[in-house]
């Protein structure tokens, strides 16, 4: 994917939908990366982002050690490594390897960036005060790739139990919503 | 909409797609009704959901002063309200009457259902440490309501400035996520 610098302003949009992503963390030296779900936008600018990263995940605790992490954005063509990558720990696999990723140095952060995700977030951890009662993470985005060419970026959105969906057609409709 | 009791451990399946909900409030016998897309799961069961509630809102004063609200998902045929309702204030306008909503009696909260949304989900607040920082509220969703009939509801997924998506086909990815 051909990303360029995105606006900070304009990050709101990328995550607002609710899109499944895949956070990247590099720890040692040592990438790995997790598929995750439950993230919300908590501010416009500086972007905030709200997000649970579990225990049980293996980037929990390089999260929470580095400070650091990226938000990629896949689309539907990475729908299969993106199930894959959440039903394995990144304890025994190198998740880029075995799922054919590809990792891009970030301008901020250590953690890499995803070639094959058509957005990626370089963000850095700002509050840890709920992350021994829920886990949850605030993070803030520092720097915003995107492929622009997408207009209309096919983003997986998970109903539960392995379901997913795509975007329909968009439309607009006359809002003073921002 | 025909809605029945839900199970609560299946409640993270319909708001972990992202959807644009409606949150219902009442205080001292007036209901109030916004529109919100900035929410995420953050617990399997009991379903905890944290959200930004902008202190701009009139909502914002309900829902710290009641601690109740209920999440309603609209689909498609409600896209008109739920844009008109962002772009309006309880201050000045019953938007029930005005949107043409019909409130429907909660079992556990005094906080409205909106009978014209496929979903509604009844919650108190359980945490309020992160209010006064990012207005964000985490809820405990202690009763649900769905029309089960809809088996792809045409929920809205806003991108920004008023674009908006629904869902397109879903399909199944064989997986262990949750």
């Amino acid at each position: 994917m051909a990303k360029r610098r995105y606006p900070l302003a304009k990050v709101y949009g990328l995550l607002e939908p609710g899109p499944v992503v895949l956070l990247t963390t590099a720890r040692k030296g040592r990438p790995n990366v997790m598929t995750m779900s439950w993230h919300t936008m908590m501010e416009f600018e500086p972007p905030l982002v709200g997000c649970v990263v579990s225990g049980r995940n293996h980037s929990f605790d390089a999260l929470r050690a580095t400070k650091e992490c990226a938000i990629n954005i896949p689309t539907r063509e990475l729908a299969k490594p993106v199930v894959g990558i959440g039903n394995c720990s990144g304890t025994q696999v190198d998740k880029f390897e075995n799922f054919g990723l590809t990792p891009v140095a970030a301008d901020e952060v250590q953690a890499p960036l995803i070639a094959e995700c058509y957005a990626s977030l370089e963000c850095r951890v700002t509050d840890t005060r709920l992350v021994n009662r829920y886990n949850f993470f605030i993070l803030e985005v520092v720097q915003a790739w995107v492929d622009t060419a997408l207009k209309q970026p096919q983003t997986l959105h998970h109903r539960g139990n392995g379901v997913f969906f795509a975007p329909g057609e968009a439309f607009r409709l006359v809002s003073a919503m921002k």
